[in-house]
């Protein structure tokens, strides 16, 4: 029993499964219908089947070992009874109205939490959207259409169910993907100390970025981020002014951010400020390699952006290097001295050589990470089969952030595929090469 | 003559047209096809036609009062003074090659500028992307493309005109639009001084969003931006650090941020701090009314982005107001108690009572601003109606962050339609709804 028992779950069970379309045991076989393996709708007041699955009337019926329990607070202990009488080993509960509500709520978390170590039962929530796992076409959460999340490198693992739905959904609408994506709840027996060493090690995870609101076993926590050698990004949410408002979520102790700043200095966690940064830096991380250093190569088609760019960059600890002479050179003759050369290099406008511009200053050993801007122009396109031959051969971040119209977005998947993490505006690829460049230090 | 002529042109001449694509000159070309107007492409070099419009030899063989340049900076002094003879008005500059590259630069913008003096020619540039006006279908702009982008109320006057096509079509990927968009470039004799005031006048002009890196003429800059009626968003960029950078882009002065906010301060002047909050600023301002205070009635279907988003708008200086008694009776009858019926209220999840609940607190007389935040469930979709009835009877702003799969678009833009600005990210609403709460104040 452990939290590994939501990766490879031996049949499962929908617990309040409904056969009406926007409730929330609909919802929840809708989106099962994906695994690979035998799915049990248990209701006792339903007969027949819902999406070509017998109903059945209880737990006991089935061999699952993983429960999804649709049902109503009041009934979740009598349900995780059954679940720890029927064998199963873990548990995703949705219902709120818990430890996050009121004096009885907290009774019954305790009730859950009893029934759960009784019975060794690992439990999800309460209080959740659940949790997905894409390359598993596993998606063990009532949230519709959280199945078309894809599979990418990044982990996301929320205190807020809704922060972990938001970011998925935010990824997936770039066209990027998680190798998973955990709600944690109200963390009954399943808390970031649990889950942050399991995805450490999983093979899909390269990136694993956490939203933190606050918990009662902080140090383990903490311990946690720092043991794991995969990068964390954090986003620590919850400011001490919006007390009830935050108690009132997930029963969460109110912590400060600097509680866990000042725990993980040096320790290879980033923090960021909003959920587009969290996912922006994670994907990086995910896609990129981690640059030795924190000099900057900058190169840009257009002066202004480039300006944003570079300031931003330099308030998040970037250098900008001299260029070799060599460098110089090449991108001088490159550039017929017309604009910029010295490190951050301006072309003016994209250029056919701004490709070479860019393989230039990347192989120049002064620069630990490449950053490239450039408004799209449809005749000249984005240099992708430069940037190709430079993800291949260099050992270093390139990051592109790009701008236009719509027409680029073919150009920007081919760099993502080649390993080139894409931005879609400039104080986005500011902030997730500052984050490689943090890592840089560790 | 004046900075109305590039609004008004009676025939447009564009010097150094080519037929060759991916010539600057070509792509002028194809982005004035849609003005409907006479078109003159100027090139001695060439003969026949380029998009059905014959050659001409000289500027002075046509009657176009607005010349767009598209020639090498060695060339465009001679250009504008026959652009002068001509009886041009207006003209603008592409080309880079002036101040800021070096002295010989800074001598031929000197001599353009006294050309432009001697024959009273209004010149946006030199070194500037151009500008395009949506409404008259004028894109007098090499950029490919710039004419996919739609009429909206913001108005774009970037110094640097790579921001200005950066955010102008940063709107457009979200199907919004410009009232206008100005690259300012080196600005001979066009600042914001002379244009700013123009979009205070201009109907279609509901926020100005500007891009100042720093100019000579800062006093009458200031002056035009506290003097505009119209709501003024600024992004300041460009720090003393990156003295060298930023002096060789536009040959801007640099100016510290705090020399703009010190002299706008209760102005109607929003600052900003990236490419995104300006556009999302402008155009929450320029589609929601001005609230009447700093009263925020927030309501969110998930908590965990509830509580990302009060975090943010507190810190930009929202108050959370305790609902009148009537609405809170309502939003506990409606949500039976489940959840946190106090300001913020969390409904859990998405209900179909969720458009209910905005119209209570929408209506409570102790808010002024109303803002939501739901992930989208295509069972439950969005409550567009229910805003739209809102939107229609009060006079105050109710702007919504969305989340979830890419299925919401077409409410979104349902709700954009009736005048409710909409986020796609926690981070970018509170921060739009904060530039709404600081015109507040004035």
């Amino acid at each position: 029993m452990g939290v590994t028992d939501f990766f490879d779950p031996d049949g499962i069970a929908v617990i309040g499964a409904s056969k009406t379309p926007g409730k929330l045991g609909n919802d929840a076989m809708t989106n099962i219908r994906s695994y690979d393996g035998d799915v049990y709708p248990v209701n006792p007041g339903s007969t027949g089947s819902v999406y070509g699955y017998e109903f059945v009337d209880s737990v006991g019926e089935t061999d699952a070992d993983l429960a999804l329990c649709c049902v109503p607070s009041p009934v979740v202990p009598e349900v995780l009874e059954e679940c720890g009488e029927a064998g199963v080993g873990a548990a995703v509960i949705f219902a709120g109205g818990f430890g996050e509500v009121d004096e009885a709520g907290r009774e019954r978390e305790a009730e859950v939490a009893a029934i759960a170590e009784e019975y060794d039962v690992t439990v999800l929530g309460p209080n959740t959207a659940g949790y997905c796992i894409p390359h598993l076409d596993l998606y063990g959460s009532f949230v519709p259409e959280i199945r078309d999340v894809e599979t990418g490198g990044v982990a996301l693992v929320a205190q807020s169910g809704g922060i972990g739905v938001t970011g998925a959904f935010q990824l997936d609408r770039e066209e990027y993907g998680v190798s998973a994506m955990f709600g944690l709840g109200n963390r009954a027996n399943v808390d970031f100390a649990d889950l942050v060493p399991v995805l450490d090690d999983d093979p899909h995870t390269d990136a694993i970025a956490v939203h933190v609101e606050g918990t009662d076993d902080v140090d383990d926590a903490i311990a946690a981020f720092r043991d794991a050698e995969t990068p964390v990004v954090m986003l620590k949410a919850g400011s001490e002014e919006l007390g009830d408002f935050v108690g009132s979520h997930t029963g969460a102790p109110i912590q400060r951010r600097e509680t866990y700043e000042d725990a993980l200095a040096g320790e290879g966690v980033v923090f960021v400020d909003t959920v587009t940064e969290l996912v922006d830096a994670a994907r990086a991380i995910a896609s990129a390699p981690t640059p030795d250093g924190r000099n900057v190569g900058l190169v840009t088609a257009q002066a202004g952006p480039g300006i944003l760019v570079a300031d931003e960059l330099r308030e998040r600890g970037a250098s900008f290097p001299a260029l070799a002479e060599e460098t110089d050179e090449r991108v001088t003759e490159l550039l017929q001295g017309i604009t910029y050369t010295e490190n951050p290099v301006d072309t003016g406008r994209p250029l056919p050589e701004f490709g070479e511009v860019i393989d230039a200053v990347a192989r120049d050993d002064a620069v630990d990470a490449v950053v490239v801007y450039e408004i799209y122009e449809r005749s000249l396109g984005y240099p992708v089969e430069e940037l190709e031959a430079l993800a291949d051969d260099l050992d270093k971040p390139i990051c592109f952030t790009v701008a236009g119209p719509r027409r680029f977005e073919e150009e920007r998947l081919e760099m993502e595929a080649a390993g080139i993490p894409t931005f879609q505006a400039p104080e986005r690829g500011a902030s997730a090469v500052g984050a490689l460049l943090e890592l840089a230090d560790e």
